[in-house]
């Protein structure tokens, strides 16, 4: 092994000959003429606010019935009323979805939390592992429980759920949390059966220039 | 340790001093004057059908936006036009709900597997291990499909779906199969972590008597 | 996706062709008359008891010494002097039967649980998951032990032991909580090594007419 | 840290102040003169013939019955009419002890393995890892299916235990390796609870001098 | 719960209350005056080059020994002669450190990895997962035998080695491929116990603005 | 398959054509009188004091910046100054190699640490499995770190390091115990990538003759 000469790795390219998949998803996106109105309105009203159409709209615009069940399930559980704040929310999600190695929900919710949670660099820590991020005692103890939300048999005992109540969190908050991290852990999976891209736009969204 | 005569063992019970715990969940449930209308109907009708109501709906009702997402995407995917008949989706259920230790989801969604099913015996089989069951090809498929999706870390390569299309899936059918195996790993974890207890009803639902 | 109208899923059958595969293992049973006459002599009593030849008792009868002291030990440890109730024991064997997907375990011993433990509904449970179940102290303080023995990599330290000791467990308790574990993980393996098949009468024993 | 000198390490002594456990198992041992006669044949038997008590007879002769079980088992299991050497399925029993971490078992089974098989390398080999061993293809096929079978929810294949007739095993066999595989994790695990200790005798037994 | 009105969720800030953790690792770090010359100047050097002193440097400095054996290593496995490129052999430091959740090292050696590969999005996929980054097919064979490495027990078959051969891998190159994701184990678990922490320069290293 | 009769078991060979694999490694080994001078001297230096040459410097031989990378990388942690005796950080290395499953660490470690140890049967027990073995506290609280530090995903807690401070180790015996635990993990995974063979000798290396 040692005999022949070593080739010269100077060179730097790595991964040529690969191509960036462009298709939203795995099983294709609609022609946007053959999208239903209403669903057509939500994407357009998000193109407009980001610049772009976030692929997981294209790929569940094909299957309208259940793009509207996704998406309104989701803005009850990332909008509506709660007492976890909207940038915490988002932090679970960045969480879970790291902790289940998804491509898509750890690029496309780290960018909403880079802008979301005015710290690019907080946020990016939990993209990686909420573990050894640099986190306040409640936000450890919200992404604490989220990740136990996450694991395999999951069933909270009531001494967990007491030591929650301990530490300031209602009933109320704990249904959310709860309900983030296990609701954004069927969408994990959703993406990876679909093979959902994230597009390259959210790779530098929420990060001020270097 | 031999030498003390050991208790005689011909008493049989067991599990002396539990008690049944009867409440929906340990969040509880609102009182049935509190339920806005539209959920009480939804409630009432299922009352009349099975003759009880089953807990997660009085779990659910706690946070009406939150009943509402939940039952009408659970209806989308559950009744919603499909590939997969009623009883395969429900068999994913119970396949999932097994392999992530779900009381309530086993014994509720086994009810209706024995139910919609009418094979009261595969059913059992299904919600104790989906690989050892007696399963037609095409069913065997279907439930090892979901169960990889319930796997943490779930992504699906090119060659797995091709192979799932070459045994006569459709991209829809491979959407249906991720999006109610999915759907369900989200609602056990909601079950585990408000301790939502079966309806002593469901045991024995869907069996012929002895 | 969304173009091609979805079939309609309104028929309800599932699992079409699916035989129910009634041999007692891959491994066959032999000819009753083949069978030496002190083991014909147990099935017979077993079968003029339960009403049918569990199918445990047709494989075992393959290899008449395996069948000897398989048997023998089962009865030293199931009924056997001891600390435990038989319906304690049968509570250990359908945790860790279940903990282990044993089919045949879960449907046999969870039969044998409703009938001696007189309570369907905790058997039930316990078929589906312990750990959620409706469990008094005692109970619960022997399924968590004897799910820890079944554990890969087992060794008791003295504190759980002490622990143990303190909550009114012998030695010889938790020598008997251990040994009926653990002898049931050996039996789930034999009956996975063979395909044991659970008698069709199983499912419906021990339940009342619904 | 860099600043205080570090301790000279030349000091070889390590463990300082741990005493070897000599008792036989946690629950300890009945006295010689307390075990019936007939578990005392045994004993001294098993004395005569390798010059010391290994500790396994003594901690099973605190429950008699129990210990005519298991020995009665254990005889079948590894000295009875099989397609298996009894080297054979000491391998088994050396390398499923070593996947469970079981000292005793390791230890004692090693040793006799050394002994029957004559060959202390691989002996020490599989006690180590079976995979990375210098194994033939029918020891090699043989451990497999035993780590297989030790495996948490084993239930084998038709396809799998196909591929194991074409590689020239018999059912009897397949059942052999499976039985001696679950027999010893069903005994690691009783080792575990009962901390047995491995006699001193041993780790030497079946070692040519240096 | 559903009656007392939730808290209005549009305040954004998360995390009040945290500080950013400062210090290089737990351990602390040297004053810059104590460090040994030659270590001191590969800190300059790198400093001048990069515009800050990565973390690792300060908090290894504390050991001089160690430090020089391990930049030594680092940079004959790094930079040294090899049939991979220094952008190959960062991307395999990136996959492993992300299936190990070091964050030190996903965000140190991913800025790494941006600047050198000339693909920041590429970089950022493989810092979320490897599996589903856009990767040529030699990256892919690449990151997926580094990821075997990285798992416990790792021992390689003939057959699998035999693959990678085949696949147009020399002898050295798969040593290359091993020693690099198999240092980089050894590096994030040192990371994990001194708790390294990322300077915040690396989080936008290498990217453009948005 | 009772009614043929099994063949008599009495033979007791087994691994009948098996062959000692006698390559250093997979990847074989330069000729002696290629390998540079200086690690030539090395070489010949531990040959002299052992009697033979450990293959894994042969193995290394091959790719010489390597060789004296893992060289003096390893001296500096077995042999440099240290809160830890050169006999603890043996025992480190033999516990990690067994929970890696490394044939060779075990092996060749095994062995170091029987004769610096003293002490052939703690030092065969650690081999199998530390948990159980006859460890004095504080040797055990090293062991304990050092299999926290080799499991996946490492990162320790300000709470654990405060732990092992209270129990007297310092800062530097803290990087000590992860730095010898992380470091072999990574010998242990170049040993798996190469199928490293331990040379015979070092199985009875450090054993008084029975």
């Amino acid at each position: 092994m040692g005999t022949s000469p070593l080739p010269n790795s100077s060179r730097t390219p790595f991964n040529e000959g690969a191509a960036r998949n462009s298709a939203p998803s795995r099983f294709g996106a609609p022609e946007l003429a053959a999208i239903p109105p209403d669903i057509r309105a939500v994407i357009d009203e998000t193109h407009a606010k980001l610049g772009f159409i976030p692929n997981v709209f294209l790929a569940y615009a094909q299957r309208p019935d259940h793009f509207r069940a996704f998406m309104h399930y989701h803005d009850v559980l990332m909008q509506g009323p709660s007492g976890l704040t909207r940038a915490e929310r988002e932090a679970i999600v960045v969480a879970v979805s790291a902790e289940n190695d998804c491509l898509y929900c750890v690029t496309a919710h780290g960018a909403a939390l880079r802008v979301l949670g005015k710290d690019a660099v907080v946020a990016d820590q939990i993209a990686i592992n909420w573990r050894t991020a640099d986190l306040a005692p409640r936000l450890r103890a919200i992404l604490a429980f989220a990740s136990e939300v996450n694991a395999r048999g999951f069933a909270a005992s009531d001494e967990r759920i007491a030591l929650l109540r301990q530490g300031g969190f209602s009933a109320a908050d704990i249904w959310d949390i709860a309900a983030v991290a296990a609701f954004f852990g069927f969408s994990n999976r959703m993406a990876g059966a679909m093979d959902l891209r994230p597009n390259p736009e959210f790779y530098s969204l929420g990060r001020t220039s270097p």
